[in-house]
């Protein structure tokens, strides 16, 4: 059962937990993953959620084990099993209070965004009609954040409230999941500038093959996904982008419906319906990183490029940020 | 019992809720007072707040009884009773949820700030740093309590967010408690810009007898505070004015803590310590409206004015938002 392949570890994957998606991903020779276990949920909702994932992982054992540190991925991928890093889109989950956020530290919350979408306490996300930037609570919330070294995820925060926090943060900080503007003109892609600006303070790009962030939309294949990889490399260079390919497998409309709404229940916000059933053809289900991979060899990837942006770069990425 | 004083109506009471107080409330003539039931509470705290008042109103209905209505207020005046308007001074009791907020109607509530000193969902306090305005959220917040027709109350909301509520609502707006920034330069007070603003869309000044807001601080007189009154009058004239004390009555210095932090929890974000015991010399408890009445008509103050500044232009006003 040791996995032989390379690591493999994708930045943000939210689809609905079962056995059956454990299953895919430790077949896909996924090492790790940063998986949503908060959203919309405030601090209750969320410790259910969590609860949940200590059943899972424990009922699961034969493939999946929880992630604290990144040493802890080493033995993911020594074992061939999938290391859990427990994320959260949001910062819901505190509610008002920032002096819990150490419980979610202790019970293994190793990457938090810092807001969804829209506005919360401490900013506003990227589909807020304005962008307010870091409000004082946020300000703090940061602090607290490097403290602990909790990984700041800014994928779907607005360009002014990811700019002060890239600035205003002592650790350096992530977009986990996201595509470049300069393909397709959208408000939850980021612009060259964007993505030259947060690598430049050390901070670390996951690319979303996600085909409503693609020019080709549901038309987007793997080798598409792989040339826009290559526009990102020649804007921020191989060393510090990853994957993140934002998988929902599983997921129904009405949970696709929640995810757009103002907090999951009030206005609709973000365009669009239904369900997005894949983050590109080729990549049906969470066993397809192998043709990922592929998709790269065809275009000529060198194996250390393959490597670092499989895996590598996450890996030594979220060490630095972890401390360990 | 029947109450042969004129009408008196306080635009803020926030004092700590006991029997004792409502007395004082009642022996100085208070006719009806916006009665703070929320500040930084969330939804359930809030709900058991509503449950104490519930029972209080019960078991002090010799004292004092609820008003859902401008209809009863005037009962409260012929009955001499005091009319409790349950208000809130933030919208944090419906949490991430539009939708609570009919839940709260029903329930009496008829006032609501839309924040408090600092960022919410809905916008930014005056302690923020920063007014990033009235977000989204804050948007659609503002056409419920339009339609469910409750009064916004804008005293604590920063000044962006205040100008762009002001525009944005379709009922008449308020400063429920505030004292002129012409007189003393503080993050709380309002300009004569904005005074006069607020008024010409229709809205409603309650002046704030509170030391901390005035030039002489703690030495403040009760005539200081009717030389005030007459700076706004001559900024919006004497129709649109009301007072609303702030007054605090029975809280100790923890309590003044709990306000001063960033929801209630968090990093303190408001100048000073310790209690605040009185909005003014003269003015040591709840049964002094009679000594105000006093400094108005010391400071030869026509009746028509008097009775109108201490509760007719309220009654008025609340009668017009509240449609009945």
């Amino acid at each position: 059962m040791a996995n032989r392949g390379p690591m493999i570890i994708d930045g943000l994957v939210i689809s609905k937990w079962s056995r059956e998606v454990f299953a895919d991903m430790q077949r896909g020779g996924l090492t790790a993953a940063n998986c949503t276990c908060s959203v919309w949920e405030g601090f209750r909702e969320t410790m259910e959620n969590i609860a949940a994932w200590k059943t899972w992982l424990k009922e699961n054992d034969d493939l999946i084990l929880q992630v604290y540190s990144a040493d802890d991925i080493e033995t993911a991928h020594a074992q061939g099993r999938v290391g859990v890093i427990l994320g959260w889109q949001n910062t819901s989950a505190i509610e008002d209070r920032i002096d819990l956020l150490p419980l979610f530290h202790e019970l293994g919350v190793r990457i938090a965004q810092f807001t969804y979408n829209n506005q919360n306490y401490a900013g506003s996300g990227c589909w807020e009609t304005r962008d307010g930037g870091v409000t004082d609570f946020g300000r703090d919330l940061i602090a607290k954040l490097n403290e602990l070294r909790i990984l700041i995820d800014l994928s779907h925060v607005g360009p002014v409230t990811s700019r002060e926090t890239i600035k205003i943060s002592e650790q350096p900080v992530a977009y986990t999941h996201c595509s470049p503007a300069a393909l397709l003109d959208y408000p939850r892609n980021k612009s060259d500038e964007e993505l030259k600006f947060i690598v430049g303070k050390g901070g670390f790009v996951g690319f979303a093959p996600y085909p409503r962030f693609m020019p080709k939309g549901d038309e987007t294949t793997l080798e598409d996904c792989v040339e826009a990889m290559e526009y990102v490399i020649g804007v921020i260079g191989e060393d510090n982008m990853g994957i993140g390919t934002d998988f929902t497998q599983g997921h129904d409309a009405d949970w696709f419906d929640w995810l757009r709404r103002d907090k999951g229940v009030n206005a609709m916000r973000v365009p669009g319906q239904g369900t997005v059933s894949k983050p590109a053809i080729g990549f049906e289900n969470l066993t397809k990183y192998p043709a990922m991979i592929e998709a790269m060899e065809k275009r000529n990837w060198p194996s250390e490029r393959i490597e670092k942006v499989m895996g590598r770069n996450w890996f030594r990425f979220l060490r630095e940020v972890w401390a360990g």
